[in-house]
């Protein structure tokens, strides 16, 4: 087992150096970063060929051997992004508040890094890159433990970047990575209070769940996506089928994609058919409740699991509802919470839906496909939260930045 | 054991109806709930006096025995609490940024309640009127698990604010409290994850450090306070003895109260005398390394834990640095990053001061004593956060609310 508090300890060690290092300099160290990568292509692709060598004897299955395969574009990808954060505003040293109390002290409210960050994701050597990128540009420490099936591209990157910061004077433990990758080490890193400010864990929900469940530091839970379309009664039906078309054949294995379809108990006779036609295009299949049968003879029986179930496949669940409120109180037992839409002309049923409705993302007339931190203008993206403190839906930079209030005074006493 | 899965169910059963209460509505029901207790004043002093009968024949401590005492200025004092939210600004509902994107969906970001908030706390009465008030003034359940020496006292006050709710139509399990103070029972509250949206512990080190081990729900830490006061070469001797004077002894129990001072080894000499005789008017104990004690012979040798001790006592550590870059390095070290302070008149040094030191609080020229919600101006105060994630400082009614995504759109697919 590897020493954990020492690599703890460090990351600890070069937080004040990263604290203060100016918005040019980050800029800067990101941009020779990215030139690094590009430069040390070969060596890091020999070494991704290892891990797909084994991976292949393993008969790891095709999707995740694409996930973890590295090739010129990913390289070239991995680079950019680096570029791209360089060029995004800094968002520490942002003074958010500012005011005068009656005593005249001057108490205001400043953005600031959060110090160490910890990221525990599967086996996709990019995110090793890009996870320590958002962190670096927002004035943190990153530790980074990937999936094992990942390690020798991981250490190659991490070497590769490790080495750009220390040739233009930056202390190298701005990244490390935990290179053991056995259970007792990765609980002993959950377990790093001291040392560690946030645990991000970036993967399936297995790893979501033991991250949550074993760790002791503030974790940021990135999300699965049970996402849903309402239809209501006033529904616009070209809209509503392209619409549901889009979120559920666009991407069929992305957290934001729709996995279940709600429709008023009024026009499904008239709809279902009409939809059903469209997603056959793609050999959608629907599971749905009777009056959906009813509706269209070609949708299965649904059980109840169907409903709870984020499929990411051609696959969607279909509830018929009597009301609006029927249709919010199915969303919020069922969902995860990510993000659900509905598809309505009615302006009270519309208010109604967005206030009511307990999500990270709340849509009118959209698809549910929107919710990423791209589409929302952040420019970058560290995940998806679906827990309600500090960040919640599409986390861009700001996610990665905690407040520190300042207190101008003039010898004042309480 | 109780079955605390059962009163998660409740609370989560009673958030959608809390959810939509309007302002109006919420406020009202403070009044009542305040006139309620005013009203229920004999009974409930009569429940507390079993809890001071039992902690009396248990020799419980005269502090602890303080804060386990009602009568009737508490009783009142909880009322005008109650009173005093319902006059502050709601946050819910607020709609803090909405910007158009380019594909012109409108993207706007709205303040809501958590949803189910657990609170673990110490035997003060009070704090079960005033969480309680918080959470649903905030909009959110509450479930409160409190000392088991105020038990009786506990469940007078949440039976009258229970009956006052449902007097006005409001659902009682707004707030529910915890009757089982066994520890299988508190264990299995923190890990409701499925019903409580955060866990906030409200008491000593013993207390928060149980929780934040135990817990599988997001946690809210809110600290202890190893607070630090820097005097800078350049300090106003008379301003640095009055704000010392005061941090340390205006309230010794408190977390924001000073318990360390670091002061440049240029002036120790001739100003610990003067400070020492000030504090000698509180019989401070000071205790510093061998520059103090040569400076002031009164000063009794440190041991290294007394740099990291939360006395809460008229004692004070003292330790001498050569510059600001080594009191900001102490002092990041043995701080438990709550409130510290700087005296000095050097710009550059309170500039360096402000930025270098991480803690939630970091003043210029005034008492640590100000880090209180209703200082900073906030009306009210649920604690005092030391952890990074979520709430930093003071927290007030913002703390317990979290933001959702709205997202009007007029057919958008990606």
């Amino acid at each position: 087992m590897v020493n954990v508090l020492e690599i703890g300890e460090r990351a600890k060690a070069a937080e004040p150096f990263l604290r203060i290092m100016s918005t040019n300099q980050k800029n800067l160290a990101l941009e020779q970063i990215a030139a690094k990568l590009v430069q040390n292509e070969n060596s890091i692709l020999l070494e991704n060929k290892k891990d797909m060598e084994i991976a292949n004897r393993n008969h790891m299955n095709p999707g995740l051997l694409d996930r973890l395969l590295l090739n010129h574009e990913r390289i070239e990808g991995m680079a950019e992004g680096l570029r791209q954060l360089a060029q995004l505003e800094d968002p520490i040293g942002e003074v958010i508040s500012m005011k005068r109390r009656p005593n005249e002290l001057l108490i205001g409210q400043k953005r600031v890094p959060l110090g160490v960050v910890g990221i525990i994701y599967e086996s996709r050597p990019n995110v090793t890159a890009d996870a320590f990128g958002l962190c670096f540009k927002t004035g943190n420490a990153v530790i980074l433990k990937g999936g094992s099936d990942a390690l020798y591209s991981n250490k190659a990157i991490v070497d590769c970047i490790r080495t750009a910061l220390m040739e233009i004077g930056v202390c190298g433990d701005a990244i490390q990575l935990i290179e053991d990758t056995s259970r007792d080490t990765t609980t002993a890193f959950m377990k790093l209070n001291d040392y560690v400010d946030v645990l991000i864990p970036r993967g399936g929900a297995g790893l979501i769940n033991a991250v949550v469940n074993n760790s002791t530091i503030p974790v940021i839970e990135t999300g699965t996506g049970n996402c849903h379309i309402y239809v209501d009664e006033s529904a616009d039906f070209e809209m509503a089928i392209r619409i549901i078309f889009n979120a559920k054949t666009g991407r069929i294995g992305v957290c934001n994609a729709c996995e279940s379809l709600v429709i008023h108990k009024n026009i499904i006779r008239d709809f279902l058919p009409l939809l059903g036609e469209k997603l056959s295009e793609k050999n959608v299949e629907l599971r749905g409740d009777e009056l959906a049968v009813l509706s269209l003879p070609s949708v299965i029986p649904a059980v109840e699991s169907d409903y709870s179930t984020e499929y990411l496949d051609y696959i969607l669940s279909v509830k018929t509802v009597s009301s609006i409120d029927e249709a919010i109180a199915h969303i919020n037992k069922y969902s995860t919470q990510h993000s659900e839409s509905i598809i309505s002309k009615d302006y009270e049923n519309t208010q109604k839906f967005l206030n009511e409705i307990d999500s990270a993302a709340v849509y009118v007339n959209a698809s549910t496909r929107f919710t990423d931190g791209f589409e929302f203008g952040f420019g970058a993206e560290i995940g998806i939260s679906t827990q309600k403190l500090h960040a919640r839906g599409p986390m861009g930079l700001h996610a990665l930045t905690t407040t520190k209030y300042i207190i101008y005074g003039n010898g004042q006493i309480r």
